[in-house]
């Protein structure tokens, strides 16, 4: 299928909608890209970085003409861009969303764009980096990345499924779709868990009396293990908050796991430490061939 | 203090081995290297590779006439190094380590070297990779690196400890000295801690239903989080066991920080959540700036 886009309307510009802005623009299937965010100053640093073509700070005007409406917001802020853009957009508009979580961005669309639900395709792109902001987007960011979609069966339009996947293939990724509850659980436990150990234990550190000797005795694969603790606090707030019970119930077989690797540091056995930490670097070193960012 | 070292004898040549040899050989301060391994492959590809002028399969014949020994074994096999090695020394022969645990080794190294023990200056250098053996050694690793010395006050020798510090000077690390209950205390919370999380994770995920399509969908993020878990097993189970208390102290204490973030979690207090998250980007990105790899 070729996707041809007339007016492509980013609610939100930063990295991943500023990078998605990017690269539809060097795949050049985009005519024009409207650009909207609660701050001027992300506006114009779009502007100025080429990114958008136009700005619009009222996402209803934002969206106004627009065949594809593309929300790039913390996921607690979508609810009310819903709200706003519903009455403005075009019955033939096809609007997608960048979200972590996908239940509550789901709920909050189909009580927002009532018969114009159909018309919205939840995605997710599995990419990223710790940086924020447009001034952080780049045209590559998406090559060879997964985006889920997770249609609702029966109800989610054909047309706007498949224009959703043309344009996340224009820009190199590999589309994947699941349903939303597997979509939440799965991410849950590739992703949010790890955020919240890596955040979890930087403030464990720092907590510490001899936090300054710990950080400066920090090594390379420390700084590694907590990159994505630089990671911007409301988005990631916003997914714990949104993904609460998936969140939790890994974080709760996470710590059951490592209970039974204390247990074994405790009582000195050396013999299933080994045995669990080769199982994980075979694990690792598999299934992560090639995963290399 | 200008260092030259006649007969540099490394007892384990993998990667923190290797690397020291290459590097001390490229600073052009040691005439010959005499490498000892359990393994005939290993010290046949040292030889080949250039990082040892001589290979020796039995650690007291490697040792004779070296005026510089340095052990680099896993943690738990330098009891048996030492007591093979001690009536081979030099009585002025400098020996030191490099082991990731300084208590078990010290005391080992002072039950085994008798007279010999104020020669003895425990080492750690806060460098190495995921990788290990000496086909990943490279000259560059302790570059602007940290190196740990936990010499005993009154006890170690001052011209021994000065010529271990020259030695880890001349291939361009930062030397800093502490007693051996603070480094085992530190790196347990800064090293230990993050590898068993790291296994942990990939342990945990490994045993979902889902855990084919979990590691599919692993991003950059994961892949970081998780890099040290492709370390060496066996060197991490050594670890483990000879720190055990501290180890198993900071991973009650993480463990404990997370019940709270758990909490927050589970009662979707994004205030809570947000505060945490900023708490620790903000102490990442300055206690870390600098650090990258």
């Amino acid at each position: 299928m070729t996707l041809h886009i007339s007016r492509l309307c980013l609610v939100g510009v930063g990295l991943i909608g500023g990078s998605l802005a990017r690269a539809l623009r060097a795949a050049r299937v985009v005519d024009e890209i409207v650009g909207s965010a609660r701050s001027a100053a992300t506006l114009e640093r779009a502007l100025a970085l080429g990114v958008i073509d136009r700005a619009e700070q009222d996402p209803a005007a934002a969206v106004n003409g627009a065949d594809v409406v593309v929300v790039a917001v913390p996921v607690l802020a979508s609810p009310a861009v819903f709200k706003v853009i519903a009455p403005a957009l075009s019955a033939t508009a096809v609007v997608t969303d960048v979200g972590s979580v996908k239940r509550n961005v789901v709920a909050a669309a189909q009580d927002a764009l009532g018969e114009l639900f159909p018309r919205f395709v939840p995605g997710h792109p599995i990419a990223g980096t710790e940086r924020s902001g447009v001034s952080a987007s780049v045209a590559g960011l998406y090559q060879d990345k997964h985006v889920v979609l997770t249609p609702l069966t029966g109800v989610t339009d054909d047309d706007a499924l498949h224009r959703v996947r043309a344009m996340w293939e224009a820009v190199g990724a590999d589309v994947i779709q699941m349903d939303i509850e597997e979509h939440d659980e799965l991410l849950a436990m590739t992703s949010h868990l790890p955020h919240v150990l890596a955040y979890g234990l930087v403030g464990f550190l720092s907590r510490q009396a001899s936090s300054e000797r710990l950080f400066e005795l920090a090594a390379g694969g420390f700084y590694d293990f907590t990159r994505i603790a630089s990671s911007d606090p409301e988005m990631w707030r916003d997914i714990c908050v949104s993904n609460r019970d998936a969140v939790a119930a890994a974080l709760k077989g996470f710590q059951h796991h490592i209970d039974a690797m204390l247990h074994a540091i405790e009582a000195g056995d050396g013999d299933e430490l080994l045995r669990v930490f080769q199982q994980a670097k075979r694990a690792r070193d598999q299934g992560l061939a090639g995963k290399k960012p």
